[in-house]
């Protein structure tokens, strides 16, 4: 059946499959001390025009948020989150058992709004009983959003500039952070995205790995003894190359870009098959995550011939789903859809 | 200068300083076995009607709350309460530092609402990816709440309801339990409150003892070596007595409901009072801490003649104050505010 | 250069290659509820003899016993290891992140002794402060130990009947146990260990995988909500599949058995060759890791020709070295060695 | 009955009770910020010889050790304590519910040894899989330690020489501080041991206090925001003056180490007698707890007439006992057991 349900149901690209299988009877050594991961961070400080960042590689996105959040806050503090972000809310409390606190805050679209946060932490720090409450240690945003939206280039300039003036860090959490790049409606590159952010990751389970996320803390300041940080919280793997081989196939020759501008190609040809067909959309997307409005009887029918994610009820009536591209998704699968609808 | 800042302000009611000067040179049993802690359980266990419920003594508000939520939690479940709620703000993120999340529902006067409540618990068990969520493990209300406000009888049920429903346990934070229970407004008893929640504390830090709260299983469930629970978050103390000595007096000759009354009718006066002159209440608030609005120039000149707390701003020429009268306020106190206002 | 380093180096079995690559454009559901992993699970419990235990799959070792071993324990609790053990020493202090001691007994060779143990437990279930002492609420062994030597299935026998009578869970450590399980001395089967334990794993990574370990929890006793457990710890994988396919491929046709005699025939040539040239073995190993004794001269100079692991010191003079086999050492990397040595 | 049981079996001295008493109803600040904490903060600045040092006040020892430790540790670090250490044994695993790994190492008569301390440090630098451990982040000594026994100026000065070549903080525990630096065979004076710590705690609990600690950070080195990691572990006390009034009693007029002097007195007059009647000592303790080797039957007939604590056994037909002394011991209490001994 026709598959438009997450950008994580197939496996990895076939030139990364090649890569794992050549480098396979090597001998390496553990722990993400082999050579690939290092020929990987070298292309990624490259691609984000940060020589001077420090790169390590984590299994997938909550353990990436816990590990990253967990080594960054000091014991009294907490993460700055939109309600309904991915720490939030899908994570299963991973950042509350590392003891921290998630400070929600209201959000619009996905995204955090600038004048909220700098509301916020200039009320906290006026409270006169502020040093009962957990203090905030770090701002935490996805691009793109859990919406699929975007913050543009001068937003996250904002967020970025009131972390600065109150010396917290901004964590960008960029599970897929090429869909955002590569968005016709992107107005950042990432060099500039790492220019503004402390830290922040590269997705690559959503976007052709098997696995594997690529932690980039664009100013040298990966915390003191991150791999026994990592290790403690079971997250460092025996054969760390998995990791490597992964992203240096990805960092080679754009690749990461290019299947990235691949989805995105798919997901305007999705948008525009909706438009045409009269459907209605929840929010405007500019990514691979289109929301879509539909009746009851419109989803029993549409369900059994395409796979699509139930998102959230809408009202009486109505639910909101999600059809996704991935670097996986074909000319011939959204050609597949058109048939459908 | 006159003091209406709070209610812990002043050191212990005179009969319970009595009580701990009597016993002084005893030799005692330590961690609460002696026979004080004793004798005051079997008070407490008959002042709620509860004879088989379980008492246990720690020493302050956000300890208690710590201690009793991380102990009965499951590893995946997070604790609802108010978004309001002393947890959720003024805790510095102690629940959290347990693991487990606050599940921060929005509330009315800072009480949590029968009907949102239901609708949250609803939702999350409809939800295809509530595994990748935090289960609800338990209610958290505090009675009065952060705000002075009390539940009737009737919500108290409605919430103990939905709880039983879906067998989480429900639990009351009685910081200012006599305050709550001896308003003119109360519509429930000890041993009313006592059938309808499965944990909760009777406040006596607040009301006329120099530190302590009393934690009240109140169907024999308290979890499996709750001692040694305690001990490890450094909440169980050598000379245990100290609890079982103040607790044993508030429960003798009903003290404690006497001085609560005593607190209640002095913030009735204060009430009349700034009705009679004419001040914004922020709220109706039936207990004994009062909200009022103050200009911003009326605060000023007042701070010099008598102290209260700084609430939270309400606009931009306004901030909520509260005054809040304890066991240890006289009718003099509330003349000398007369003479001020 | 010729590698004995460990039994990590390599990637995974080609059958496993092939078995990804084969599958690798499937559109499957995620986080391990895949056709593969349901699969994989089925091979298990029948290798395991236990058709009704439940299994699930984690990335690693040290995350694995993190994830087991915190769900099992309830908050008082610690868990019993030999002091060499591989959670005692080289996890980085992962149990004790979960908020759990690790209480440590004297070891032999690697191997907890069951009159230790009940020693231990007696003693601490007579004394009268135990509430004040950390719960022993768990065993846990590994097979083959750090050291690379087996418990007799009479030795395990004692120690699961000393578990059972205090009522505490058994958990095995199963990192490299196909090599323990195909050693010229094992005198148990995998379902007689499975039918010993609680719960144990079957390492993936070290015997032919990429990544990937199997936990079995044999009496159909996996904590509640598990997967969210995982979760939580951010060991849930969204392309869950990879450890499914793995394991798939592992239980076929016996091959995880058949690539750990492969491993233990090799290390029993090394073992063979080391007597022959007069080497001096650290203590007698019957798996797949081998302790020599060299030194310092000879240490240097052998380090040049071949890879082995520095293990300990030993004396002012001698070093203990380790040399590993596994699935994928050749007869040609013994004829190898034994030209150099 | 007369009681040797421990050292917290009374209640306050009464002069504490009584500027308990004097201050009663006046209005204090909250949270430690009132006059009372201020000035015994200055006293004990004044008695540590430290004009610099921040001072805190918590409840009790194990809630003092793991606010503390925690609040020291970076997170990939462990506390080193003798294996008889408080923090080892006897506090419910407190220090592993923050997260973090006692590295517990062998003891003599209850104290760690700087040699092996030493051979300890420097082996874990020198193990290339040292990031795999947990690091040594602090040492922690009981002074006395839990057997009674004293480091000696020189003792301490090799240790801190220790911490401060690995540049470690050293913590000292004195829930029983006055005990040991009264002892006759003292060879410390407060300043001088305040100046080998780089954080310590004086004992108050076990010292004629109620309630209460007051841990000593030298070196103006308290973590940032300590009130908030305090509360966060349910350690601040709302009325903190309860701590306050109490040091700022016992450091007026030397009265801690009057009555401290006293106990000692107590102690040597109680090992005399021991000594007299020709009882066994299970070691040599210059402090207020005396350890005996009983058999069982001179055991089981002494358990009758006076109070002692069980400490453990020595062998099939002997126990050892401790008897310990007070600031409320009086020569009468000696007098008494004389007569049954």
């Amino acid at each position: 059946m026709l598959s438009f349900e997450s950008d994580y149901t197939t496996g990895a690209h076939p030139k990364i499959l090649q890569s794992i299988a050549e480098s396979n009877m090597e001998h390496l050594p553990g722990y993400g001390s082999d050579i690939y991961c290092h020929r990987a961070k070298e292309k990624i400080r490259a691609a984000c025009g940060c020589p001077e960042a420090e790169v390590f590689f984590l299994a997938g996105g909550t353990q990436t948020n816990a590990v990253v959040i967990a080594s960054m806050l000091r014991g009294y503090e907490g993460v700055i989150a939109a309600r309904t972000g991915h720490v939030s809310v899908h994570e299963a409390g991973a950042i509350e058992l590392t003891g921290h606190k998630v400070l929600e805050l209201a959000a619009k679209d996905g995204k955090l709004e600038a004048a909220v946060l700098e509301a916020y932490l200039h009320a906290f720090y006026r409270d006169e009983n502020h040093e009962h409450m957990v203090f905030p240690g770090m701002v935490y945003l996805s691009y793109p959003t859990e919406y699929g939206t975007l913050y543009t280039k001068k937003e996250l300039e904002q967020i970025a500039g009131i972390c600065h003036a109150y010396e917290i860090p901004l964590y960008l959490d960029g599970a897929r952070l090429g869909y955002g790049l590569m968005s016709y409606q992107a107005d950042l590159t990432l060099p500039e995205l790492a220019g503004l952010c402390d830290v922040f990751y590269i997705g690559g389970t959503k976007v052709g790995a098997l696995c594997g996320e690529a932690v980039v803390f664009t100013r040298s300041r990966m915390p003191a003894h991150f791999l026994t940080l990592a290790k403690q919280r079971g997250a460092l793997l025996a054969k760390g190359w998995l990791f490597g081989i992964q992203f240096d196939t990805l960092f080679t020759d754009d690749l990461y870009f290019t299947i990235s501008r691949q989805a995105i190609d798919r997901a305007e040809e999705l948008k525009a098959l909706f438009w045409e067909k009269g459907y209605r959309f929840y929010l405007e997307s500019p990514t691979n995550q289109q929301f879509i409005l539909l009746e009851k009887e419109r989803m029993n029918a549409l369900e059994k011939q395409v796979r699509f994610s139930f998102w959230e009820s809408y009202d009486a009536g109505h639910t909101v789903v999600r059809f996704a591209t991935s670097w996986s998704t074909s000319s011939a699968d959204v050609a597949g859809l058109r048939e459908i609808l």
